[in-house]
């Protein structure tokens, strides 16, 4: 396999002028730059990472492990891990697991068979006791879904809990009495799972409610992460005895599903329902009206996320365990 | 490493009953089913498909390129290629160019470099001479984007140029005079590509308003592909001398962004401009007024795209050489 020396003899300059000439340095001359991009390409030259990779010894992979691709939330999470990724000549496999722990325990042998360096985790269905064991295979970061107990695994999300109290203490200032909630639950094949998150957010809506002395209705539970969901849930609460006069989702999505049926029902929002999302989308401010919702900060995390996984595989000062990073509520027109 | 026979062995079954509970068949004892699971655990056993990599014959991964991973139209292919590959137990790296002529050249270095067993190219920046020689290394699929020759190199993707005449044709029956034009350009670091997908959308445009003998003018041509970029074209609209009284995108999202400034600016639609966008992406039907849009079948188009590879892969007849969806019109109310 060429090396730079080889590269550097074939096109007549010097070895550091062909590393300036790969990284993209400035003050080469024009003339050697074209000379040296000539021999690179005649002698099949790889940069070093790759010549790395095929001596075996890294894979510059990183395994991301996400629910559903297609929710906005989860796209942009993996662009930001991606580009956080990219400027250290890292690679993403996209690893969907629709929501079910088998695909979750299928993705996780990329580890053990070092197929990947790293993994992180943006969804997490199985126990913390099935996923513990591959920590032993390479590093792991837990970004936005997380375990009660993550055993010196970092973890990177918003405080669930705070978002929604203060969501709810929103709703019951503007004077709503019957407030609906939506968990935002991933169905599997097998069963629904109520992760840790789930029941942070749900802890968070029943402090808010006790402390204000409402009570909660159970035919005002509501489950789903889609925007279908969202309409089927709209469906589900015009048939009820108690009309709810306002509700909180999981997710930007459901939230704009309620609203397209409300609408369609001739509701006036909010006057004949308040509605909060969750996550601040981009089609948040675009559907009408305009959506309260929590925003999270989904940049900071799918970075904060990746940089926890590089300083994981650079062997420096371990990153911090638990980063906790602001989401705010953001008042619209939906409520 | 540890064989079935091993498995079988250590759980004292027999072999058939192993490979019954790795593939998750159905009448196997219970206690045996255990059994199998539990050896397989103390064995490290892998099932064969990893093996088979460890042993380096295929790494059954396959690059997928997009240029935003956050738009819903390459979140949506993704996800249906995925779909696809997950059946037969591929798995895909996830290739976010960016937009970028050089991360392009990067990503196809994978599959030189053997670390990929095929790619599929869902956004195409380099000509194709470029991209050409790379098929020495590997099956290529191209889809959504495409060169104008392709060597052989099976093309999935929609009739661009009928796609954008009917929409043209659609707002001339419907009266419009001054037809704005956007055209769907990803600006690179270097400069702005014309793709052929945007030559021939704009061949569509263009004969259409020939046929009913309208003009065109310059200044009625933007160029842009996110909501950002919308939400510029519109505030440049209104500085035209002559407004034009409505406007044909590239992307849901320029459109969406086009809706949102003209709504906060008071602008009535379809009154005062009528919009039509590209794709049908989710929200196309939950903002105000919903949105007129070409539907491109993307489902459709990511499971074609990665059933080309596959049947590459799996070196049976060539799959078809070029496949063109149907993108139908969908007139809702922004128009």
């Amino acid at each position: 396999m060429p090396t730079i020396k080889d590269v550097a003899l074939r096109a007549g300059v010097s070895r550091s002028t062909v590393s300036r000439v790969m990284n993209n340095q400035p003050y080469v001359d024009e003339e050697k730059r074209k000379a040296v991009k000539q021999a690179m390409k005649e002698l099949g030259y790889l940069p070093n990472s790759s010549a790395q990779r095929l001596r075996g010894t890294e894979t510059r992979t990183i395994a991301v492990l996400v629910s559903r691709i297609v929710n906005p939330f989860f796209s942009a999470i993996v662009d930001a891990m991606d580009e956080v990724a990219a400027e250290q000549s890292y690679r993403l496999i996209l690893c969907n697991t629709r929501g079910s722990a088998n695909q979750e325990l299928h993705f996780l042998q990329l580890l053990r068979t070092k197929q990947v360096d790293g993994l992180i985790l943006a969804s997490l269905v199985n126990d913390w006791e099935t996923i513990a064991p591959y920590t032993d295979y390479g590093p792991i970061v837990i970004c936005n879904e997380y375990p009660r107990q993550s055993d010196g695994v970092p973890v990177v999300t918003i405080d669930q809990s705070k978002a929604m109290y203060e969501a709810t203490v929103h709703l019951l200032k503007k004077g709503y009495k019957q407030i609906a909630y939506c968990n935002p639950i991933t169905k599997t094949e097998s069963d629904a799972v109520i992760s840790p998150l789930a029941q942070d957010r749900y802890l968070g809506f029943c402090q808010a409610m006790e402390e204000a002395g409402m009570h909660m209705y159970g035919e005002c539970l509501f489950l789903g992460h889609s925007l279908e969901d969202g309409r089927n849930i709209f469906k589900q609460m015009v048939c009820l005895a108690n009309r709810p006069d306002a509700i909180l989702t999981g997710s930007d999505e459901v939230a704009a599903g309620i609203i397209a049926e409300a609408k369609a029902a001739g509701w006036k929002i909010p006057d004949d329902l308040a509605i909060v999302g969750f996550d601040n989308q981009p089609h948040a401010t675009l559907i009408e009206p305009e959506l309260t919702t929590i925003h999270q900060p989904v940049q900071e995390m799918g970075r904060a996320a990746m940089e926890r996984m590089l300083a994981l595989l650079r062997k420096e000062s371990p990153p911090p365990l638990a980063t906790y990073l602001e989401a705010p509520l953001l008042a619209r027109k939906s409520t």
